[in-house]
């Protein structure tokens, strides 16, 4: 059967440059750290990486600190601190703060003290996208960087986060960027690697990776291959929206990624959805996947105010370049017969 | 210039099966976490992954918790905890132990309380295998494994620390392998994958090329083919031997890794000998690699006793099966010539 893979923001496929990129850093045989020239291509190779994330991101003359993606990237960030956010986090960021401030029915977060707390760029569950105002500690910009234009050295924060799966990378790799001047205290020690922030060898491979997505995404986000994603986005909730009622897409109207669509249907169990639509051959979401299989009710709807039978019924489609209109077509198709043998079996 | 590799112990090259696993991966679109076909094909190559390393490492039925290598593995068994350790332990380890239990001549550590401290299996510079007593808290196996027969769940420790790339797998990929009911706090925090001991969306690339190269590691092993490194590296030691006076092989006569060699030269400098070495076409090492292209007098070899002017003089050739008895000839005649020129200017 044909598969359709819906779910870009749970990870996107890896690019055509970042593949080859990760195949030729497979015959640089050295250990970054070494002296020798096998040891000097290798970090030689890690450097220009460096420099591809920080170009692509706006961050030249900000210190990238490679890690393993951007949930080891928020434990540098926030090991030892206490800083305050919005339910609507993701876990690898909530689970380190202090989840106290307001969040309004469009998902935007009230900041009062920007030093002491931590604002998404975007929200992976509805593409929400934040105001972000100056002197922020921390960005998580993993969601954002690489769908929509964004430059560390204008966000005036500290630091931010980054991953390189969600732009085209490989998964397993990504990095923590601070502002030239700050630290953070080393929570994986040793070798010093990485100007002592973060020890072991460095993914060499993924890094390669990393970088060659990066160059990849920010060029075919100045060339407005976003734009034509966005149109397509708008499209499917066009279609979708023909053959209900009344439909609740989340963000609609805000500001929002050109990519992802929420979709709550009450009372029709999200997971029963993304069941359903995997059996007709389409990959979707119910919401986050970072939990590990786990499904329930969404934790940043229910923040938004929605109720908790709407959260356990919202759908997440998110979108890339690679999905076409009539991929579109299809899974429009596909999801108004279920959701008519949903509301057949119901009535 | 023909460059010839004599530095595995810094890093192996990525082997066939490594390269092989790495690139079908690389089709492999899904989040692991998702609960979709992608997400189970991802999650599927992962767990295939996991059992090959488990099987390599003779522990079926510990838990593997995949990490970004060694290093992070040594943080996640030794963060909050305050072990006992030689001072011959990477810094990966030494980092988080009291460098407090002494150390022989010959490169062994005395345990007095098992269950309170940490030993590695060989070490990185001299190669030097230690006689592990039972119940030992943690285990750095990261250069024994795939050279030396070892099997977890003989060893009769609680925890142990491997690497992929140090065996033919990528770099930034290992592994925390857990005696079965034992459990860590975790570090890295967030969506709760790795049982909720290790967060973050998995290096599926990477971890499918360590799964590959434990595998590939466990055969060859198997097949006598490091006994035919240990040949090699003996008959190197021999032509070295013959145009030097008093050799200084350390570990030699000892239980010890079968690629490795530790060649002191008193009052010539080990960083000189590895850059005229890199000048003539050979990657050699003057101690760890991973104190980011740091060269100082190698703690290692104090802590056996050799005075700081013989433990600068250290020069590492570490081999692997690709490496040739050819190889090993230009090699000798390579570095005899630049001792013979070391010689005369000190004359």
């Amino acid at each position: 059967m044909t598969r359709t893979y819906l779910d870009w923001n749970a990870t996107a496929p890896l690019g055509q440059a970042a593949r080859a990129a990760m195949i030729a850093a497979m015959d640089i045989v050295g250990n970054p750290s070494s002296v020798h020239a096998e040891g000097r291509a290798a970090k030689g190779l890690m450097e220009r990486a460096r420099a591809q994330v920080a170009e692509a991101f706006g961050a030249q003359g900000a210190d990238i600190v490679f890690t393993s993606g951007a949930t080891e990237a928020a434990a540098l960030a926030f090991s030892g601190r206490d800083l305050h956010c919005g339910a609507v986090e993701h876990d690898a960021v909530a689970s380190w703060c202090q989840l106290d401030l307001p969040v309004d029915r469009q998902g935007h977060v009230a900041i009062s003290d920007p030093a002491q707390s931590t604002l998404q760029l975007a929200n992976s569950e509805t593409g929400v996208i934040q105001d972000l105002p100056e002197g922020l500690a921390v960005v998580d910009a993993t969601q954002g960087f690489g769908k929509v234009p964004v430059a560390f050295n204008w966000l005036g924060c500290d630091m931010a986060l980054v991953s390189a799966h969600k732009l085209g990378g490989p998964k397993g790799v990504g990095a923590l960027v601070l502002k030239q001047g700050l630290d953070v205290a080393a929570t994986i020690k040793g070798g010093g690697q990485e100007m002592g922030r973060r020890s072991g060898t460095e993914n060499l491979i993924g890094i390669a990776g990393f970088g060659a997505a990066a160059d990849a995404a920010a060029k075919a986000l100045a060339d407005g291959i976003w734009d034509e994603v966005a149109q397509k986005r708008d499209y499917l909730e066009d279609l979708l929206a023909d053959g209900l009622e009344d439909p609740i897409f989340v963000g609609r109207g805000e500001d929002r990624l050109p990519n992802t669509m929420n979709l709550i249907t009450p009372g029709w169990k999200g997971e029963t959805q993304v069941m359903q639509m995997d059996l007709a051959g389409f990959a979707v979401s119910a919401g986050s996947a970072c939990s590990s299989g786990k499904v329930k009710a969404s934790k940043v709807l229910t923040a938004m105010g929605y109720s908790d039978l709407e959260a356990a019924s919202a759908l997440r489609v998110s979108i890339g370049p690679d999905v076409s209109k009539e991929d579109l077509e299809r899974f429009a198709k596909a999801w108004l017969a279920a959701y008519a043998r949903h509301k057949k079996r119901a009535a």
